[in-house]
């Protein structure tokens, strides 16, 4: 069984105030208030464990926070690896209204800090906390790579962990935003997930076709791009090259389900990871019903087992799964 | 000199993120991060220093950010006395735009977390901590209550609190919210400072004159009530009883200050308690002139005591000071 190694680069306390509503320029009683040990890549590592396989999340950590998030993994049973740092682990603030306002359309706003720069040799500890992880496992690994990057993150860096993970013996998947999700491709990734904005704002190129083209050109060796209710579809490079990139596989739900869509690209990134051998049509039905399963949680990081097998029933796959 | 033991019976880690707008339902980076300890006590015991006072901030503290929060006191040359309690200290997050928002009128938009619940062991060392305050001081001691009480705090703990600390020989003043104002009141105390819509709230009484002279009437000693910049005025119970209550004294600028607002009646709760035995128009006059120098801060909790003697020749006292 595949076993997965979660990095998350730039991990956050998550905490969610529930409001009676969000005023600006008001000063609003909170009526109460969550936390938990979050992060795009520890939502994977959930996810993962969810869905039957194992997994580890590698954060690196510091500041009084740190304490608190990695009680919070090992409360809820999540194997961790955590790399201590000097800086201090961010804060993410969702703030939920009870009656949803004309002005934030039922969402909650969330304030995302930056989090801490890190140095050199935290970065070097952090990518060999990676690769321990991958030289332990027995079996097929894969790394995935999850979120944003700290502050001042290069592209040496990301090309040195993806590099430093593959020759490690794992295949590895990235969801980054920014500049990351392309020199991610450069380092010749598996899979690289943006979705459909990521895509388009880290090429410059609007057609989606076109955009994960300019990425397997790059040198990522498939791309799935996740289109909320439209659902996934991967790329790989055509038989004519990169330039006409072929589509792999499509999967959606036949009707959408409404809820939470926060994590649900982490989801999907789960599930992509969980089975890599199988066919394409396999791994994006899985995708797609493992995303809209934590679709129905409050949470993300979080899927019903149950919800994603009676979900996988009402997926539409091409070529047919 | 009057010495003042400044009690927050629920501070809060106060964190203000820098945003470029508020946009209710969105997810938003966060521009800047600065936290620091903050609460209405923590702020009086910190202007006291400024007028050139001294004063010691008595904070209940538990969970993860109690490290810090005493650490930025002891930065500060803040003098503190910290009672360990189990309940993580709160936070209050303050979001400020970059440019102001048609919809926030340019206030920031502050989210405060309601704070833990002390038992009873806990309540009883804080009043213990705070008397012993009070007994190790050489002179005259004022002490101060201000802010929010802790969830599910009892008329019976406030009159305990009130109790005890004038029966050890201090003078008791008090600003805080909701009944706690009525209780403290009836406990006698030597002050109470509710903000104009506070004073309403508590007594449920429209008119400022009659809502004060209903808490002279429960058995506060005087009531100064804030009004913005319309500036103070003190009650005490006229010589038919508190059913007529004598305005013994007004304060207000000349023309107003702008600025933050945030901390503006702690600063005049700072200036009424550093100098008791002065007449009530030198009081109010130093109140003014030093809530009107808090607005000129960036942050609640500080004023320059140039501004406050550059301030004091533009304000306007009944009777003149």
């Amino acid at each position: 069984m595949t076993r997965v190694v979660a990095l998350t680069p730039n991990p956050a306390w998550d905490v969610t105030y529930r409001v009676d509503r969000l005023l600006p320029g008001e000063s609003l009683r909170v009526r109460s208030v969550v936390a938990r040990a979050g992060g795009k890549g520890v939502n994977v590592a959930r996810v993962v464990r969810a869905l039957g396989s194992a997994s580890v999340a590698v954060c690196p950590l510091g500041g009084p926070l740190a304490g608190p998030f990695a009680d919070d993994l090992d409360a809820d049973g999540q194997p961790a690896a955590v790399v201590p740092v000097a800086g201090a682990v961010r804060q993410s603030v969702a703030v939920v209204p009870a009656e949803a306002g004309a002005e934030d359309g039922g969402h909650p706003t969330v304030l995302n800090e930056p989090g801490p720069a890190l140095d050199d040799a935290e970065w070097a500890a952090l990518v060999a906390a990676c690769v321990a992880q991958v030289g332990t496992a027995p079996a097929a690994v894969v790394a995935t790579v999850s979120g944003s990057l700290p502050p001042g993150t290069t592209r040496e860096r990301v090309v040195g962990l993806v590099g430093a993970l593959r020759a490690a013996g794992a295949r590895v998947h990235v969801d980054v935003s920014g500049p990351g999700l392309v020199w991610a491709a450069e380092a010749g990734a598996d899979l690289v997930k943006p979705n459909r904005s990521e895509l388009v704002e880290a090429t410059g190129v609007d057609d989606p076709a076109r955009a994960a083209g300019e990425l397997l050109r790059r040198g990522a060796r498939a791309v799935v791009v996740t289109d909320g209710e439209r659902g996934l579809t991967a790329y790989e490079a055509g038989p004519d090259g990169p330039v006409m990139p072929a589509v792999v596989g499509r999967a959606r739900l036949a009707a959408p389900v409404a809820g939470n869509p926060t994590g649900a690209g982490d989801a999907a990134m789960a599930a992509l990871a969980v089975d890599p051998d199988q066919p394409w049509a396999h791994r994006l039905a899985l995708a797609a019903a493992t995303s809209a399963a934590a679709v129905l949680q409050p949470v993300a990081g979080a899927v019903d087992r149950a919800d994603v097998d009676r979900l996988l029933t009402h997926v539409v796959t091409e070529p047919e799964s």
